[in-house]
C-alpha cells in the first residue's frame, strides 16, 4: 500500500512509522520545512521524501494531512485536487467542524474522511515520533453525509492497523465534546494563572509559593500558544458556551460559599467528587479509580523504588503526583490505580518497601 | 520541654514524632477519638496520652491545637483557659481570620500565635504521621498586635526546630492568599467537572475517554468534602472575592475567544504561559522549571527505570504527569525540572536509556 504523509511532525512522522512498521506501506512525505523532511528519512518515518504535496500524493491510495489545523483547509483541497481519483484523504486536526464546513462545496469530497487522533502535540516535532504512538488510543473519524463507504472503511482499517482504537463521531459533536474535555480545562488554566499573577503582585512584592493543588490546575496554561490560538479560533462557539456555562455555575458557587452553609458547601463539594469519578472511571476497564498515599523519606530514590516494585508486580499506574516539601527531597506521592483490589494489592507492595501508605477508594 | 498536641491526626502526629525527635519534647496528646491517641502512643507520637485538653496541656509550655478548622475556636479557647499562664499556644489550621477574629476579646491571647502548615491534609491520619512531615515546609505565623513577642519567639523557634520554615503574615492577607492559591483552583475543579459531567451526559449515553488535560485540572474537585465545607466557610468573602474575578476574566475570555481573532487569542493565551512562569519559578530555588517530554515505551517498567537513573544522578523531579495511552502501558512522560543546565542533564541520563526526550524551556 502507498501512503503519503502530509506535514512531518510528531503526528506525520509518528503515522509515517508506523504505517511502514505494521502496513507495510511505501511512505512519501512532504512538508514545506525541507529539515522535517530530512529528519522523517533519518528516523525512518518515510520511504522517499517529495518535492510538492503533488508528488507525495501520487500513486497513493491513502493520504494523511498532519498540518497544524490553520493549514488543513487548503492541504485537504490540494491533496483531494492532486491525488487519484480512487485515493482516501484524512487528516489529523483537534476541530473537525470548520474544516468541513469551508469544503463543503469543493470537487472530491466524498474521500475526505476527517480525523482526529488524541495523541501528542503537534509542535513536539518528529525527532519524537514513534511507530507505537497511536497504540491504544481513541482516534476520531468524522465522515461526513456525503463520504464514500468504501474509503471510510479503507480509512479506518488503516487506523486500527497503525494500532488506534477509530470511533465515528459527528463533526459538530466532537468539536463540542472536545470543547468540554480538552478546550475548557484549557481556558481555565489560564484564567487561574492570570487571576493568581495578578492577585499576588498586588498583595506582595514577591509572589508566594504555590502548593501541589496549584500546580496541578495549572499546568495547561499558556500551552503551545500557536496551536491553541487556532482550536479556539476553529471552535469559538462550543468554547465560548462552555465558558458561559461555567461562569453560570461559579456565580452559583460564590452565591453558596458566600452565605455560609457548611452543610450546603459540602454537599456541592461532595457533588463535584461523584462527578469526577464518574468521569474518570468511563474510562477504565479495571474498575474505580484508586488513590494511594504515601509518605516518602528521600524523593527522588523512592519514586524509582516504588515504580520499579510496582512494575515488578505489574501494577500499572494510571496517574501520579509528587508533592515535595520544600527540601525537594522528601514529601508525599499519590499514585491512581484502577480497581480496589489492584490498589490493596500495590499498597501492600509499597508498604513492605518500608513507606506510609493510605488506600483512599475513588476520593481526592 | 513539655509540648501538648490537642488533635492526633496527620499533623498532630507528626508535630508530636518531629518534638520527641528533634526537641526532645516529652510530648503529652488528648483526641476526642480515643483511638487516635492509642495509634499515637503506638507509632511513637506520644509520650503519653491525656483524658482532656486540661489534663494534656498541664505543665506544657507549648500547645498545638491541630483539630479540623470547626472545632479549633473552642479547642483555643479551652486550651488557653486550662494552661499555664506562662504556655504559648498555637494551631494548624488552613484558614485564620475568622478563628483569630471570634477570640478577640478572650482571656490569654496574647499567648495565642495562629499556625498554618503547608503540609499535608488533617484527615489522612496519625498512621501516617512522620517526624519530617514538615521539612523544608513553609509554615505561616500569624501573630495578633496584641501577641507577645516572647510567646510569638517561642512558637517560631520550635516550629523552626521541627524542620519548618516560618514566616509571619497577617491573617487577612494569610486568608485572601490561600483563597487564590489554594481555594479558587479547588472550586475550579469542581465547576469543570461538574459541567463536564452535565455537558457530556446530555450528549451521549456514554461519557468519553477524557485526556491527561483533563485529569490535572479534575485531580482535586471534591476532595476531603468535610474539611472544604469548613474552610469555604471560614474564608468566604475572599473565595466568593476570587471566584467573581475570575468570572470577569472568563466573560473577557468567551469575548475574545467569540471575536474569533487569532492573533488576539494567540497574545491572551501566551499571556497566560508568563503568569505560569512567574508563578511556579517563584519556589525554585534551581532556575526556571523546565519540562522534559519523554517517549515511553512500557510504562510501568520504564517509569521506575527512568525515575531510578534520575535518583542516581540525584536529579531532582519536582512534579511528573504520566499521560498514558489507552493500553495504560505505553505512552507519554513529563517531567519538571529546576534549572535549564540540570533539565539537559537530565535529558542526557534519559536520552541514554533509550528514550525519546525532548526539554522543553519552561513551555508546557
Amino acid at each position: 500500500v502507498k501512503v503519503a504523509v502530509l506535514g512531518v511532525g510528531l503526528i506525520g512522522g509518528s503515522i509515517g512509522l508506523a504505517a511502514r512498521a505494521r502496513l507495510d506501506a511505501e511512505v512519501a512525505g512532504f512538508d514545506p520545512d525541507g529539515a522535517n523532511l530530512e529528519r522523517g528519512l533519518e528516523v525512518g518515518a518515510l520511504d522517499r521524501s517529495a518535492g510538492s504535496v503533488a508528488d507525495a500524493v501520487s500513486g497513493a491510495e491513502l493520504v494523511f494531512c498532519a498540518a497544524p489545523v490553520r493549514a488543513l483547509g487548503p492541504l485537504v483541497a490540494a491533496a483531494l485536487a492532486s491525488s487519484d481519483p480512487e485515493a482516501a484523504v484524512t487528516d489529523v486536526g483537534s476541530t473537525k467542524r470548520e474544516l468541513l464546513a469551508g469544503m463543503a462545496e469543493a470537487d472530491g469530497t466524498e474521500r475526505f474522511i476527517g480525523g482526529h487522533p488524541l495523541a501528542g502535540a503537534e509542535t513536539a516535532g518528529v525527532q519524537n515520533a514513534r511507530a507505537d504512538l497511536f497504540e491504544g488510543a481513541r482516534w476520531y473519524l468524522t465522515p461526513t453525509g456525503n463520504a464514500s463507504g468504501a474509503h471510510y472503511d479503507r480509512v479506518q482499517r488503516a487506523i486500527a492497523e497503525l494500532g488506534a482504537r477509530p470511533q465515528a463521531i459527528d463533526a459538530e459533536a466532537h468539536d463540542r465534546m472536545m470543547a468540554t474535555v480538552s478546550h475548557l480545562p484549557h481556558v481555565l488554566a489560564n484564567v487561574l494563572v492570570q487571576e493568581a499573577a495578578a492577585a499576588l503582585a498586588e498583595s506582595s512584592d514577591r509572589l508566594p509559593e504555590v502548593g501541589p493543588s496549584f500546580r496541578d490546575s495549572a499546568r495547561i496554561a499558556g500551552a503551545n500558544p500557536a496551536i491553541w490560538a487556532d482550536i479556539f479560533a476553529t471552535n469559538r462557539d462550543a468554547v465560548a458556551g462552555e465558558i458561559d456555562a461555567v461562569v453560570r455555575r461559579l456565580a452559583e458557587a460564590a452565591e453558596l460559599i458566600r452565605a455560609g452553609d457548611p452543610d450546603a458547601v459540602g454537599a456541592w463539594h461532595a457533588g463535584a467528587l461523584e462527578s469526577r469519578r464518574a468521569l474518570l472511571e468511563s474510562e477504565l476497564a479495571g474498575g474505580p479509580l484508586c488513590q494511594l498515599r504515601v509518605s516518602v523519606q528521600d524523593q527522588p530514590g523512592a519514586v524509582a523504588e516504588i515504580a520499579l516494585a510496582l512494575g515488578r508486580q505489574n501494577v500499572n499506574i494510571v496517574d501520579m503526583a509528587l508533592y515535595p516539601a520544600a527540601d525537594a527531597r522528601s514529601g508525599g506521592m499519590s499514585l491512581w490505580i484502577a480497581g480496589q483490589a489492584e490498589a490493596e494489592r500495590a499498597a501492600a507492595v509499597v508498604g513492605e518497601l518500608g513507606h506510609a501508605v493510605a488506600v483512599l477508594g475513588g476520593e481526592s
